[in-house]
């Protein structure tokens, strides 16, 4: 198989660029794992920052995310029982659209649909060759299906190994995808902080307890609460990394939410309803560099994760291939490689802003074990500064809607 | 001996207390442990908030400040060997004065000769009466002297015990000074962070190597480029708080400077001279809560100690005095202790708000002993964000040349 673009990973990074390379008249191939079915129906957080937003519409995948996502103009802050509102349209001009990952992919899935060229779906790559050539390939199996007990790829019978052989290869198959291995260690540097908790997340029916996100800071923790749909609602706690759902039984989560989330006047209650998925996610920060090997560029989830306190995950994903989408099309029309040699430090700048965004959001917010009580009462006076202050609560806001993609 | 207001200590918070205090027609009597020539000339930092200033102009004990004080418009805060001004009277509209702390005591000192009620000095408290009733009572020594080597006071034959009788008795005697330990340990709650370094100073004459602070991070650590005068440089880098000066010859000092202060473009120099005088101060945050018992008021370094990163020491000194004549001044004037009763609250406030700033400083710009390299990248991430965001700059800004006394 010959393309110009090779893409191991149709989650939203490998997706939206071979959409956006489809605009440009660039021919790509996506390789994806999964079930199609899989994709599209695992429930994933979705902010969108605006730029996202926007790129979504002005290319052509943004009508549902339109009429069905919800556009939410601030956050609240919570702390020693009181709200604050963040409010970005006033600090920033700017908003947010609360739509789930997985609708955006389904948006994108469509669009590529047609197209005429779709993901390859249930495809593992299986090996990468001459990347630091102008004609790398990429390796894979067809019929592959991921087994969770085992921790490993398994094939149809029948399956034998393909090839798609490219000019320019991006690896956007996440954070356990084979890309990144590609690269060889001795070239690659990784950075890596695990935080000592998790996130214990419930979706519950019912009607919203909220219209906008709040966060949440008490002695017991960090808690969210959010809005997944006007019948369904997202909830998450801070908790032990390696707590197990077995030990929360419903009564018990609904009391450590309504301790967490508690207003000191008492005007504010938490809307219970039926709790009808509990899972825990544990939270890491992980960035590699480079995010280019000869002709082999990472993207998004692949390069670098970011703990979810920010929402800036899948924005970030989005912002790489916004860039790498101009740098492949500048090569394509105009012969020039100017942009995609400043590919890897120009994402990395803006990885790592992504990445201290996230951590400050994170270190504000949850209770660090074994902190002592100086750690608290900062953490109390950074909320009481950033909601007290213009300034910072601008800083808070312009990171929440996403900085500027301009600066790329 | 009786007074309305007995003040014990006699540093900038004490001083400046007794002559806002006189303005208003209030009595007062300020103990100081240490000779008068001592606290002039003992060389403290001293930079003066933009409100510091104009407090210290309004009420008549700032002509020499005018003169002799450098304003400054601005920092530069130096990382990866650039550059990057955080211009304060852009993003705020205001600026800093930089005038050493003995000089402000000096200016004081000379006002209240002037009234005819300079503070006693070489007198020490000794001990406190009453202090939850109306006609609270300080005790005191004359004829005292510290002895380090000894660590206690001593006092000259024939010095006998005295008393200070009053309405209200202020603690403005310092960290180690005897006020704080005069509040039950069960009412007083206590937060302390010691900082895991020190600031290596030196004294050094010669001319500036710059007009405006330096605050520069480098892979070996934290560095600070500032000038006392025409002919004096003043210039820290971060050490181990157990080293000693006798490891530091003055070329090794240099060389470690230079080291830490290159710039990428080789087109800074830092001026070389005469070094006269070295030092090794710790760095610790600490917080006393709550900072009033009955009718005594705690102020400036006796409930509050940050690292000097932030400037702020003397400045929350300034701002818990300046509130505090407000409460004294409507007590003897009305009869209302409205103000008087938020005191501790108010001051705390501004405290934690100038604890964090002072920490966010510290932590953004020092190498932490055993950190991974993810931490340092967030850190140089956050300068980076810091210095090409405006938002971020001017929080910067606006808790440098400190955050609005209107605010108490």
């Amino acid at each position: 198989m010959r393309t110009q673009v090779g893409i191991v990973g149709g989650g939203p990074a490998g997706t939206l660029l071979s959409h956006l390379l489809h605009r440009e008249g660039i021919d790509s191939v996506v390789l994806e794992l999964r079930q199609r079915e899989t994709v599209e129906t695992t429930v994933r957080a979705g902010v969108l920052e605006h730029d996202t937003a926007r790129l979504l519409e002005s290319t052509g995948v943004g009508e549902r995310m339109e009429r069905e996502g919800a556009v939410h103009h601030g956050v609240e802050l919570r702390f020693d029982g009181r709200g604050h509102r963040i409010d970005f349209s006033d600090l920033t001009g700017k908003s947010i659209t609360v739509y789930g990952q997985q609708e955006v992919v389904k948006d994108l899935y469509r669009a590529r649909d047609e197209a005429g060229s779709p993901p390859i779906f249930e495809a593992a790559a299986t090996g990468f060759e001459g990347l630091e050539t102008d004609r790398p390939k990429v390796r894979f199996r067809r019929g592959a299906r991921f087994d969770p007990e085992a921790g490993e790829i398994r094939f149809a019978d029948g399956s034998a190994e393909e090839e798609v052989e490219c000019d320019f290869v991006v690896g956007a198959d996440g954070f356990f995808g084979p890309s990144r291995q590609a690269i060889p260690g001795s070239v690659r540097k990784e950075y890596t902080r695990t935080y000592p908790f998790g996130w214990f997340g419930i979706l519950v029916e019912g009607p919203p307890s909220t219209e906008e996100l709040i966060y949440a800071l008490s002695e017991r923790g960090f808690a969210l609460v959010s809005t997944r749909s006007p019948t369904v609602q997202r909830l998450y706690f801070q908790c032990d990394p390696d707590d197990s759902v077995e030990n929360w039984p419903d009564g018990k989560i609904w009391a450590e939410l309504a301790a967490r989330l508690k207003s000191r006047d008492g005007s504010w209650k938490l809307e219970e309803g039926r709790i009808f998925q509990k899972g825990i996610v544990r939270m890491r920060s992980f960035v590699t560099e480079p995010m280019r090997y000869g002709n082999l560029f990472l993207a998004g989830d692949a390069a670098h994760i970011v703990p979810p306190t920010g929402a800036k995950g899948m924005n970030l994903a989005v912002a790489d291939v916004r860039f790498l989408a101009k740098g492949l099309t500048q090569h394509y029309r105009d012969g020039s490689d100017g942009l995609l040699d400043r590919y890897s430090e120009v994402c990395l700048r803006r990885v790592w802003k992504a990445s201290r965004f996230s951590w400050w959001m994170t270190s504000m917010l949850h209770a660090f074990p074994g902190e002592d009580e100086f750690q608290h009462r900062l953490q109390v006076a950074e909320l009481d500064y950033v909601t007290s202050s213009r300034a910072a609560s601008t800083s808070l806001a312009e990171n929440y809607v996403g900085l500027p993609m301009d600066e790329m």
